[in-house]
């Protein structure tokens, strides 16, 4: 018999203690062993819980129990970090849903279990299976590109907003009352929770320990209806993707609104699903889609660990058992990444102002792909919407400086980035 | 240092060399031992192949070497079906491609293998892992069903019947030459491809120990343009899947051509990828996509069997370490299937033909859902295309039955299950 304790017994928690006796049929048939929950560590005693297992509100009861998993489900960084080192020194064998930690502390932690598995695969993704996917059924593969959609609530956001012609503000506040997003939607709309999915997954891929500081993060609060339909007029979706990149000198790792070609099998996720685009050096395209949060999908990610553990497999946390230093990935500084990009800017409506606009494109090396001009809403202004070929970042933003010094120019209205 | 020795090195298995070897830096670090292939059994030493390791045309010099893996891609049943008991009796551990292998012999293998791993992610829909997901990811798990494009042969044909209005023989001779279909197409068109990966995925999710003789399998040689046509009208594609669901009483598994709504992410698989959608009861909707063929994509799932053997993981050959009688799944008969069905009739063109069919239909309690009438190119006859709701296999059978003694209908042109 293995046993369980589960630190934040919330509605995560509360699916895993369900999962674990509604399907223990299943569950002790494929781990070859009766897996049971014992207690749980809760904030408040007070508020009524749907499970029947001992509950305390000391994490510490947990840790040092007989328990021989620890079930991480707290949330935040610091405390939970306390909790996971403190199981791994106990010599528990931990399984945690928490991003945000491993977005901060994945190395550190990989060090300390050492050979206790420390599995994760509730972290990125919810119920789809894609840390298995990139940690064993890749393995054999260098890792070109990791596209994901790793946020339900932008998908969902996003996906109205295309689909319904509904502006960002109207759709956010419909989020939060259906319970998608929260009151501050910051951590969701912001693209941090994707930034913290993504970092995860790039450790697997490339063994690279960057912080979410490290990285590009743009969220979506910057779309409008224009966008949408210049994307519409040009075949693509907009989406917000989690985007990891091998170039030659290193690895491009950036969270942004995207624009992505309708054809590409990630364009056609929409609502709250999630989906993860993994290209192989010798596999070729591969995806994985499903629901990327929910109370009984994360669940169902956290029980296939314990199951996992029970199992006495162990795989390297990170994937690697080595060093990575055949690889020598190195991040690749923001101003780096290379990619296409689409801008739309309000001018004046008058002869000359394209012209003046994309001279400084060409003064600057970038190639214009694509022009289309639009009446404003205001008199003798219009908009002008233009997609570039690839250019260098550093190239493109020093236009984007060059562009506000001309008078013709009234207004920057932002830019999105182009994956084909 | 693990040693891999390879029984057939043909396209797949010179991919599996050429991966171990050049992919190294990464397998090592990722395996935490160095893995080096060092023998190859070939029927022919004449033939040149692009390997530099020991070639031999006796299988036996490979099981009995010092090797610790053997790689089993000779193709065939009873061949391979030695060759892998012998090297599991010589104490390796063992990776196979081999679907047709496993459709006739895994419970016999698992049995045999005890202890000893014997892994076959590239068995079913080749780079996607989806055994992995299976077996592990989603293993929290009652599987409520699995709906799979399992041969990319007939998806391919499909997609082109469909987006380019091309007949099935013309599009049959454009896969052989272009090598998508074999010589003698029957094994891919016919369904027994996908009937094989199907009764592995089945082993998997609900234990169920069938053969292909057991179970339904219907090939696509007799899809038309009137069923495309009728297909895009009423908003459905037409797919080659294969389908285990579980009901009541038992599991359907089933493979046959099928009408499946075009809102259904597997509808929108194109061309020679594979996919796999498997519903869970706690997960809820997940899917896996990619290439379900060609050497690299399969030496990719095969390649990452042997990196999970050298990690020390063993995971249960068929997802159980114990019994499944929790669950107490049988396998369905044919007859019981219940589901949607198109049918196309050629009937006499005159008035109460119309009555006389449906009155067939409404006395063994099938209610219809649509009926499309298209003129025939025969005078005096009409196609009749009708689909039903729900029903059972053996009622609608004798219900085609009964059609047949119709003095009006002068032919039944075939039928297609529907899925929603």
């Amino acid at each position: 018999m293995i046993k369980v304790g589960i630190v934040g017994v919330g509605t995560v928690g509360q699916s895993v203690v369900d999962i674990l006796q509604k399907n223990a049929d299943i569950i002790s048939a494929r781990a070859g062993v009766d897996i049971i929950p014992t207690i749980g560590a809760v904030r408040s005693l007070d508020k009524k819980r749907a499970v029947d297992i001992k509950l305390t509100d000391n994490p510490n009861e947990v840790i040092n129990s007989d328990v021989d998993i620890v079930v991480e489900l707290m949330g935040g960084v610091e405390e939970p970090y306390k909790v996971v080192t403190q199981a791994l020194k106990n010599g528990k064998s931990v399984v945690t849903a928490n991003k945000a930690l491993l977005a901060y502390h994945r190395y550190e932690l990989q060090e300390l279990a050492g050979n206790l598995p420390l599995f994760y695969e509730a972290s990125v993704a919810g119920g789809i299976p894609i840390i298995g996917a990139l940690r064993n059924g890749l393995s054999a593969n260098h890792i070109e590109s990791i596209v994901g959609i790793l946020n339900g609530t932008c998908n969902y956001m996003l996906t109205k907003m295309i689909q319904e012609g509904v502006n960002y503000n109207e759709v956010l506040k419909e989020a939060q009352e259906l319970g998608y997003a929260e009151a501050d939607p910051t951590f969701d709309v912001g693209g941090f929770d994707a930034a913290h999915k993504l970092l995860i997954l790039a450790s697997i891929a490339y063994g690279i320990d960057a912080k979410p500081e490290d990285i590009l993060i743009e969220g979506i609060d910057n779309i409008s209806q224009t966008d949408v339909e210049f994307a519409k007029e040009f075949g693509y979706e907009i989406k917000l993707l989690g985007i990891a990149k091998k170039k030659d000198k290193g690895v491009e790792l950036r969270v942004h609104p995207t624009m992505v070609k309708d054809n590409h099998p990630i364009a056609k996720v929409d609502g709250v699903m999630n989906a993860v685009s993994v290209v192989g050096d010798r596999v070729g395209q591969t995806m994985f889609y499903g629901p990327g949060a929910g109370g009984d999908a994360t669940a169902s990610a956290v029980v296939a660990d314990i199951i996992e553990i029970a199992r006495g497999n162990r795989g390297p946390m990170l994937g690697y058992k080595r060093g990575l230093e055949g690889e020598k990935l190195k991040l690749l500084n923001a101003k780096d990444i290379v990619t296409k990009y689409y801008i739309k800017l309000k001018v004046e409506d008058k002869s000359g102002v394209l012209a003046k606009v994309t001279n400084v494109f060409s003064e600057n090396g970038i190639s214009i792909s694509s022009i289309l001009q639009k009446p404003s809403k205001i008199q003798d202004r219009v908009r002008l919407l233009l997609t570039t070929h690839e250019c260098k970042e550093r190239d493109f933003i020093s236009v984007v400086t060059k562009l506000k010094t001309l008078d013709c120019v009234e207004e920057n209205l932002g830019f999105i980035r182009i994956e084909e």
